[in-house]
């Protein structure tokens, strides 16, 4: 990570956090169609949540509002994306290279400027010297030593439950500020270590409550 | 899908309905160990969520702990999964194949029994007609009449954002239950139908935020 954000470190609700990336997209998608400014209101309209959900929100890093004139679009923006830090490079490692890690790995370019991988580890010898969106694979026994080498910010865990611990293990070991998990499990982080984890079985299972509650209000209608 | 849950429709909040596939998670592998029950101080314990928290969202169900004795493993097990719908199967179909649309078909295997890909869509001629994961990749222009045909409850939309909303269009036209968005952008489902999106780029960049906060808090305390 090549730059820390100043400011004031006052601890914001994690429901806070999940929110401002979704504002920053539509803050975006309006930059794109030359907006520039938009109202709560009008803001509220776009994301779904209430307007005052929205002001609320954006009080907790200051207000970038102004009475009658909204927010001005670009500025916004640029607050949020230094607010999460996405003024800054991020190294990252992917550590598995099956069919999610090289989806990770090629799906890169989604994520823009600002994140990088910078290698891919896996045990599996037919894998290793390949090359998947031209990132390197190593062998998983030398991650230890890429990664007392290495400045690397962010790890990847897409390996099998079985060796998901021992992989943060070493990644936490080897000095990485954060890591991303998409082995279907919770994992046990050093303190002061960022864990933000995607749980795809979990999400598709809400998905089929939802199925299941439609279809059976819908029945209840009939 | 094949059945149709029946018990009680009352609303419950989606915060609830999140954490119900973790609990499931944890179950699971607590029938693994042979566990027969389990109170919810030491659920707390494993989950990380407060034990009044864990006995409030049980108790949306009807509670199914008993005073003195706790939980039983198995049957709050068979509980969470029949009120998440995994009694049942899902046919699921994939539009976009590249490369997470790739590793979605071939990560299904994770979803165990229950969610089953019947088909893939895409435009690119180079693969259609593939097999990925011994599932067919079709042209997408066949999409409108599959969906005729079939009786698909799951549709995973893993294209573009440019595509994503027409391809969720001809998904609501075609009768589909569910939509399990990957494309990095907000979706409009029709009435009744069911949405879970998978924002990768939101959650990488709710990590980065995370990893900022713990490095300014590092700096405070040097």
């Amino acid at each position: 990570m090549r730059r820390i954000l100043k400011g004031n470190t006052k601890t914001i609700s994690s429901a806070v956090i999940k929110r401002l990336p979704r504002y920053r997209r539509y803050l975006n998608e309006l930059k794109k169609k030359n907006v520039d400014r938009i109202s709560s209101n009008e803001l509220s309209n776009l994301i779904g949540y209430t307007a005052s959900q929205i002001r609320q929100d954006l009080n907790n890093f200051g207000g970038f509002g102004q009475q009658g004139y909204g927010y001005n679009v670009e500025s916004l923006y640029n607050e949020i994306s230094a607010i999460l830090g996405l003024d800054q490079e991020y190294r990252m490692i992917i550590v598995g290279t099956g069919n999610l890690g090289q989806a990770i790995a090629n799906y890169t370019y989604y994520f823009k400027s600002g994140f990088i991988v910078s290698a891919m580890f896996d045990v599996n010898p037919k894998l290793i010297g390949v090359r998947i969106n031209d990132i390197e694979v190593f062998d998983y026994d030398m991650l230890d030593e890429y990664l007392k080498d290495k400045d690397i910010d962010i790890g990847i865990v897409c390996t099998n439950k079985a060796s998901a611990q021992e992989v943060v293990d070493k990644m936490c070991a080897g000095g990485i500020k954060g890591i991303w998990n998409f082995a279907p499990m919770d994992l046990i982080v050093n303190e002061g270590i960022a864990l933000e984890n995607v749980h795809l079985s979990d999400s598709l299972h809400s998905l089929a409550y939802y199925i299941n509650r439609n279809s059976q209000q819908s029945q209840k209608k009939d």
